[in-house]
């Protein structure tokens, strides 16, 4: 089991938090998706190390951007 | 044709005017919403006069408030 963490700008509302939590959720391997909304928090659980090109592409396919 | 306006409290992205349209847009006779997510004044059309409460009930049902 693998957690990891990232900041995402621009979520401003709980259907941000669905729209990203939906997208990071989709990549293969990942198992939990949490979200800190005011802080921009995103926690991914994955039952193996994942990408963060693939987090990238997820969080901007909902619309929003991964900060570095 | 009727056209009414109304501020709406809570809309900080465009899912947000999405399920303000969506709800709104459901009123009987409504042939239109607008919506001006920085100002969050919607504009609502319909065929015939509708009721304030039909739209206060439907901004609720979205989760966002009427302000008086």
């Amino acid at each position: 089991m693998t957690t990891s963490t990232y900041t995402v700008a621009g979520m401003t509302c709980s259907h941000c938090v669905s729209s990203v939590s939906e997208e990071v959720g989709a990549i293969g391997g990942v198992t939990n998706v949490a979200v800190d909304l005011p802080a921009g928090v995103v926690t991914v659980t994955s039952s193996e190390p994942i990408d963060d090109a693939q987090v990238r592409a997820a969080v901007e396919e909902a619309g929003y951007t991964l900060v570095d």
